[in-house]
């Protein structure tokens, strides 16, 4: 077998039998003209992520409230109940599940929030620009939090050791209103990002990745996965679904994405703890949802064997989570409204 | 006014106008004497929790298995849902709601899980011996986690890494089995103790509380309430409830105790943070809580402003909470059962 790259120009195999993968430096280069591009780190991060504007106050504040089920009109429903940190920003349910154990009425799976903020719009739909807008959301929607904004503020406010860390962190004028408490949120989660040796390897740290990690990414390429799934968050942006062929389960919920059909292709950073996939978490098996996406996007009924390749690469996605300090909330007083759960 | 403590007895004023507080040296003697009993430290605490016979690895494993929903049949409900380390220990609702938004039949209260270790039985009418066998009831329990053991070993044994990390807490040949689970969830409950101020206070410190803080103190003690709110924990032993007149809302619920009638005393380690109050959490302000229980326990009606007074005593109850870096759960597989939502 001959390596596959030829003269700088790159040769795409149709067949697993006669394929050769391109790896180390040639890949890194092959990945870079791709449009993958790595994670920033540093000072860069922190202009892309906007965390060059914010303070150390407003994250912790951000925190909490991420973490407050006293947000949801029932007191038990958190940001983090669907978008659990601890198990990769998801809940792994196929459809979310929220007040009064009502189903998401599309039966949308709720996406991950680390590297969300990396997303060029947030919810299936991308009707949310950023996540200061999509935060407010899933606290007001009746099947989520089903919390009155109202009601959200006047709990926040007679709460005094929030009244002060909101002080903290804007200063003793500050107007605690539902947009600030939203915004105050994306603050935290807009920290949430996960670095991981792909990102290494993107930079020229050809050893970041095993051979069949790089082997996997480079059938990645190949099959043309790229075309949506690219960029920092290999995904993020709106995409038309069931290019080549309908998904197999898109009635199930009957999601059909934004008013041009358009939907938000998923992150795959951390795909290998966000199961089960697909907007309507139809698949567990991240194997069986390679395959559903090369046949109706790209018209490829790619084989077990090229599906077990790409999963393999989709383990080097996963990221090194932020160490979260578990928040101690801060106690009610008997000013503070009381949940309803109807 | 002068002092009310001659020659060592103690004197028990009826009025707040006669009665002059008990305070400094006198009051750490005095609250010795009457069966409170500070918080060991160090090693007496770890030998008291039982934390000198575990490992570092047995408790971060617990951690893990505490935080994880996927314990519950529908992978949304973890032990600390309705045991909240952010919110005292607790749900902060009037009774726990759990599966399919059920909410517990008896309408009982979730009580906090801190300083649990130090409560001579638990549940509210005492039916477990210790935090291992209560951990088994809430998980398995159609109102709340409603899950088979089985599938609870199936899914841990499917996930390698939690595997791996039962081997390193209990050797190459732990058999994981259930009780295994509930044990190492009930390791990681031991740690979870709250020292406070009063803590330092009956040590001795007599600057640990405020005038005000003392005054409440001795007046708790004088009001009788040291009868059932004693030792360790001012609190966690099973006695009779409704001894001078009927619980004001003993029928909600209808929670009459175990077959001899007997209720267990829940803690008042951080009460300002665990409300609602009584076992079907009906009383939120803990001024109200304080005056039901002195008329229905002591056939006292106590003043509001004494009520008050020991509200503040109260608030020195609140504890230092252990730093809990959130748990990063292991990612399931496709062998992982699935969660049920019926």
């Amino acid at each position: 077998m001959k390596k596959a790259l030829i003269s700088g120009s790159i040769m795409v195999a149709s067949s697993c039998f006669l394929f050769a993968a391109v790896t180390g430096d040639d890949l890194v280069q092959k990945a870079n003209n791709s449009g993958l591009k790595p994670m920033p780190t540093g000072k860069e991060l922190q202009k892309a992520t906007g965390m060059d504007k914010v303070t150390k106050a407003q994250i912790e504040l951000g925190k909490k409230l991420y973490f407050d089920p006293r947000i949801s009109s029932s007191n038990l429903i958190s940001c983090n109940t669907c978008h659990n940190l601890g198990l990769g920003g998801t809940d792994v349910v196929p459809a979310a599940i929220g007040h009064k154990w009502v189903m998401n009425p599309s039966h949308l799976n709720s996406p991950t929030v680390y590297n969300s903020v990396f997303n060029s719009s947030q919810f299936w739909d991308g009707r949310s620009a950023h996540l200061q807008d999509q935060a407010k959301g899933p606290i007001q929607a009746a099947p989520e939090m089903n919390a009155d904004p109202k009601v959200v503020i006047a709990k926040i406010t007679s709460i005094p050791e929030y009244v002060v860390e909101f002080k903290k962190a804007y200063g003793n004028n500050v107007k605690i209103d539902f947009d600030l408490i939203a915004d105050t949120i994306a603050i935290f989660e807009k920290t949430l990002v996960t670095p991981s040796r792909y990102d290494d390897f993107l930079r020229g740290n050809v050893k970041a990745l095993s051979k069949a990690e790089q082997e996997g990414l480079d059938l990645f390429i190949d099959k043309g996965c790229i075309a949506c799934h690219n960029d920092i968050n290999l995904g993020g942006t709106l995409q038309p679904l069931g290019v080549a062929k309908e998904y197999k389960f898109a009635n199930v919920g009957g999601f059909k994405g934004n008013k041009d059909g358009m939907v938000k292709t998923p992150t795959l950073r951390n795909i290998m703890e966000t199961m089960p996939y697909f907007h309507n978490g139809q698949y567990w098996d991240v194997k069986d949802a390679i395959k559903e996406m090369a046949s109706i996007q790209l018209g490829d009924e790619i084989t077990d064997k090229d599906a077990a390749k790409i999963e393999v690469f989709f383990g080097a996605l996963t990221g090194k989570k932020p160490d979260i300090i578990y928040p101690m909330l801060p106690a009610q007083t008997i000013d503070t409204p009381k949940p309803t759960f109807d």
